[in-house]
């Protein structure tokens, strides 16, 4: 055993090597995993947390959504707000669905490229960006602080309802103040992209393995994914559901970012049913990193069942 | 926007960039958190899938079994261990709590030096090795392939109770022929490691902040921990349970690795009742990575609640 098997350790913490600073980072978040051929990384953004509004919940007493956080053992005079892009590698094609919010005055949320430097991946060779929907914490990423693409070889595919709902100058003028900002927001982040832009329906295959479908309410174009590779599959649900342990446990109660609530909640019970029912791996943006989970049905409501985490792919 | 904007994209798959391969290896498992001043790294060794015997729950029919399996969205012809060491960052100490199975036949687990290494850690600057206990996969990670020291400046912390169960020959010779190769085990794996083993008692502090507990049953001097830093708080429940998918929602089941099964099923419902009441948060040796949540009572059962994964620390 050598020299180290000689060495006399005493026990009053007097180590022979140098003592080893803590590191004061967290660890990178992404997360691979493989949909059949598809290899599929989880990508966090970071996480945002912000003084619980009173109206966070269009249609609850703050106390029972603090009764919810608390449940979840997050804290209850915040809100908690998880961002998470994921990529596909797919047919040797590197595609990213949503993008985070870009660099931004907040170190909290915005790590979406360090995240995917850290796995291995530049943004210039991402070659396809797949956006769900216009708000900004999905659109905000295709930028840099510069302005410049972040993603300068890629085609941006969009929904088309998407983009004639934002792109509609009637629409922006009617809208309440609040969503007026929204709308420039899209128009901003889309200008001058050109015929980079493209607009996808739903139903017909996007890239290898993933088709779009419709889930509106949240916004008018709202996008999910169905993504499926031999036995693989995997349900990419976009923002059916905000924060699970308030949305997807309370699928009744109205995030305040739902543009149209009533049809939200339909389409969020709708969805919950049958991935319930279909026990089939969920990915939600809003999810807590690494964001995959199962939808156990729990009385009229639901849980997320985190997925377990695989030590090999 | 330079060249970038004038790039135009055809929709037909043809972007600018070389396709990128896929990466094929699992995400390193690390995961940094703090409690209090403490900075914790959970690292797994990886996870062991065999085929389930009918005997892997002593005290259960296997379609019981099977089902709660199921439940946890596992396979259920295979029994799923996770294995997860972990390493604080207390005083300028670096002190690693269990060691995993160490290199070994199979890539699936041995994967803790790999996964210490990504998070920025060689085994020769790990001060402090706690063993909770001597089953092969807390002690073997203690040498390499070649029976070297994977810890050569280290001082070794054992508990005193483990360390005269194991070391009494006639214990060894009155035990089942399956278990005097655990014993024969730990004796090889501590053999000529001289005073750099030292043997520590209960319920007296081990390193800055962190306090050992007895917890027998699993093995007459298994371990557990209370570490703590200021208001932050983390319960090391060593193996307590094993998966929780079946031990934790079902206390009473008995894995056959228990060596006192009774014991263990008091000791488990004891601990869980108290953990479920406290709402501290968890570690577990053989939780799922990143080895983290809380215990919520469900009936006369348990669940576990994985805790938020933390994208800054």
């Amino acid at each position: 055993m050598g020299a180290g098997a000689a060495l006399a350790v005493s026990p009053a913490w007097t180590s022979a090597s140098a003592a080893v600073t803590a590191s004061g980072k967290a660890t990178p978040a992404f997360y691979r995993h493989k949909i059949g051929d598809i290899e599929v990384t989880q990508l966090s953004d970071g996480t945002a947390q912000f003084p619980l509004a009173d109206n966070f919940v269009r249609n609850a007493p703050k106390a029972d959504v603090q009764a919810a956080l608390a449940e979840a053992h997050l804290p209850i005079d915040k809100a908690t707000v998880f961002f998470n892009p994921m990529m596909l590698n797919t047919s040797g094609k590197l595609v990213l669905i949503d993008t985070g919010s870009g660099p931004g005055p907040s170190s909290a949320v915005g790590q979406l490229m360090a995240n995917m430097n850290a796995a291995g991946v530049e943004g210039k060779t991402v070659d396809v960006v797949i956006i769900s929907h216009f708000h900004p914490d999905h659109i905000n990423g295709l930028r840099l602080a510069d302005g410049s693409l972040a993603f300068p070889n890629a085609e941006i595919k969009v929904p088309a309802a998407e983009w004639t709902f934002w792109m509609n100058d009637e629409n922006m003028a009617k809208a309440p103040d609040a969503v007026k900002g929204l709308f420039a927001n899209a128009r901003k982040v889309f200008d001058k992209m050109g015929d980079r832009i493209t607009h996808y329906e739903m139903d017909k295959e996007l890239a290898p393995g993933l088709t779009p479908f419709a889930t509106p309410g949240h916004t008018p174009g709202h996008t999910s994914y169905a993504l499926q590779s031999g036995a693989g599959k995997l349900i990419i649900q976009s923002d059916i559901t905000n924060n699970p342990a308030l949305f997807l446990r309370n699928p009744d109660w109205q995030v305040m970012y739902d543009m149209n609530p009533q049809q939200a909640v339909a389409t969020r019970r709708a969805f919950f049913d049958r991935a319930s029912a279909d026990k089939t791996l969920i990915a939600g943006f809003h999810f807590p990193f690494p964001c995959l989970g199962y939808v156990e049905k729990d009385g009229a409501n639901f849980r997320l069942s985190p997925a377990t985490w695989q030590t090999t792919i």
